[in-house]
């Protein structure tokens, strides 16, 4: 039984993480965490047996405690942040699936990583804004960060066909979003319903208005540069409106490897729970190559979607850049949703913070939360 | 410096071989051979300096051996079946790249396997007419047979992104030919030159008749079948009409890995010789993914296109009858090219001497060489 504990098990990856290792048998689950959701939390625990738990809302947390109790189950419960870099740590896994939203995560993965337990990534701000402090720490102590995400997965998945020394560049696709077809003019005036209108796919409010900007590319391009320590030179963006191909490796004999598939999150997070072998867990429908289908492929237009121009300027910045980048397009995107900004003021907005950040190089932990908020701030004063 | 050897070193795989050869640098020529063309092979043989070579023809293996002894080049010039048989084992090669065509190289690719020499195998009879015997004889030595063909190629390097218990399935890509968008009444009155007439590239006339019936396709299946000991139900053909995607391998977790580049058999001479390292040997021509262009996929008819249904067929049979189908076949298409068959009685004859064929399990070399002219003949037969 391989021992597997989750952060943010009642989110989406969260859930369709235990899918997966309700499907595969020998899984034992050590540890969940939530911000806030304990009745589903309770009914994870009860098909689960966990040893520890975390509710991050504290008042939440008792009430769990007390209805556990009550049912004589023996999982203990944790809060806070202290809580959470506990479960990370602590239950005995030897995976943790990090699946929670925002900085929180950081903190939890370090200690992880420093004891020894492999990480299946689900947490896009662990690698933008402390990618080589991770990356670094987890060479150092020979742990594996696995991707779980369609793009980094594929990439995953096709560098096993090669050799480090080998790849040429990394291809990574994208839908284009619900504008990839729009013009400038069209562009002025979108409003956040065909912002949040993903063609291919339903998603949550942020990561929707991030596909639409391209910044969800831009972020997997800081993301892939620290993962595979691959120059940003090195990585080239392809606009692929039918999402099958999840991503590709350009390996220096010309040789093109891409990984397939029906769009489905389930594979991803099976392969970096089973890796390195393959396990079929019979949830994921294969391709039907009896069916007569297209993919189509096409240069991103940067001058339109500078969202990922602007992914390739702060890696070219470096230190604290992709971080200040992201912490800006948070409240950018959070203000357009707001309706306090237009959609085009997205990246003229994180742009102009970007210009008053003076990069720190090699930034301690401490360094990243207060820039992050500092950030966050400016991007807030920018507007009003 | 990798001792390498070729057989049919004059011909298009044989050149294309030493394209690559040329621009890695780092590869020593041991030995070559060709039918017929002196000319070629003697520039060959100053530019290269080969310990040994084989002209099949004696009368031409005598006058090249007088003109290199009057140049006091030291080459050995050998000549026959015997003398390629020598060539293929006893030139010293860590691996040799057979690109004879026909049955012709059987032979000297089983010597050269007892001998532990490691097999680039651009000769397709080989594994079509002797698959079991062939990769039984080089499991058991411990020796590599690494395919130089596109298709083979492409899913051989696939392949390496899991392990042989894991692949579910072989897709093979088929351009689809000249006639992929006829139907059965433009089909049965089509001439040589629209058979010959490739939609994608120029070949020779043979394979070019072969890509039109599917036939390449359907030995290409048997080859598959042999090569990665995969079973017949577990090999798709998918009509890819760019010819992009050289083909892809479906994993137990759904996972579809495929390999992609623009159409070169300069990249899979380039891996098959430097396997399992992958070197940039500045020849090949990367995909542009910055162009629009879309990539189709979709079933082959087999009602139209019976060859293909005749792989699986013969694979069933299993024994000799892959072996008369190529035999079969290899007569068929020549009565076509000499206007005494129509282009829709090729699979039919194919069929009729198929019929007649009682198949022998574990067939020895000899049943196989015997087969093979028993069913040309009966081909050469059906039509009179």
């Amino acid at each position: 039984m391989k021992k597997v504990a989750i952060l943010g098990s009642t989110g989406s990856i969260g859930t369709q993480s235990l899918d997966v290792i309700r499907a595969l048998k020998n899984i034992e689950v050590t540890a969940f965490s939530t911000n806030v959701q304990i009745e589903l939390l309770e009914k994870q625990i009860l098909e689960f047996s966990p040893k520890i738990v975390c509710v991050m809302d504290e008042t939440r947390a008792l009430q769990l405690e007390k209805r556990l109790k009550e049912k004589k189950i023996s999982t203990k419960v944790c809060t806070g942040l202290e809580g959470l870099i506990y479960v990370a740590s602590e239950s005995g896994a030897e995976l943790l699936i990090t699946a929670v939203v925002g900085m929180i995560g950081l903190l939890p993965t370090i200690k992880a990583i420093k004891n020894g337990i492999n990480i299946a990534l689900a947490n896009k701000e662990t690698l933008v804004c402390a990618g080589e402090l991770v990356m670094g720490m987890a060479k150092q102590l020979g742990v594996s960060i696995i991707p779980i995400d369609s793009e980094h997965g594929a990439i995953f998945e096709c560098l096993q066909a090669g050799r480090k020394n080998e790849v040429n560049k990394l291809i990574l696709t994208a839908s284009g979003g619900p504008f990839r077809d729009f013009n400038a003019k069209q562009l002025e005036t979108v409003t956040i319903e065909q912002a949040l209108n993903h063609p291919n796919w339903r998603m949550g409010k942020k990561i929707s208005i991030d596909s639409a900007t391209l910044m969800n590319k831009a972020l997997e391009v800081i993301e892939a540069r620290f993962l595979f320590d691959v120059m940003p030179e090195n990585i080239e963006v392809v606009i692929h409106k039918e999402s099958i191909i999840h991503s590709m490796v350009e390996f220096i004999d010309g040789s093109v490897i891409a990984q397939m598939g029906i769009p489905d999150m389930r594979h991803p997070i099976s392969y970096a729970i089973n890796f390195p072998k393959r396990v079929n867990c019979s949830v994921i429908k294969p391709i039907d190559f009896k069916k007569t289908f297209a993919l189509n492929f096409n240069a991103p237009n940067t001058e339109l979607f500078p969202s990922l121009e602007l992914a390739y300027y702060v890696l070219r910045e470096g230190g604290t850049a992709p971080l200040v980048l992201n912490a800006a397009n948070e409240v950018a995107v959070s203000l357009f949703l707001d309706s306090k900004i237009k959609f085009l003021d997205i990246p003229k907005l994180i742009n102009k913070v970007l210009d008053k950040h003076i990069v720190i190089n090699n930034p301690s932990l401490n360094d990243i939360l207060e820039l992050n908020e500092w950030a966050r701030k400016m991007c807030y004063e920018g507007v009003v």
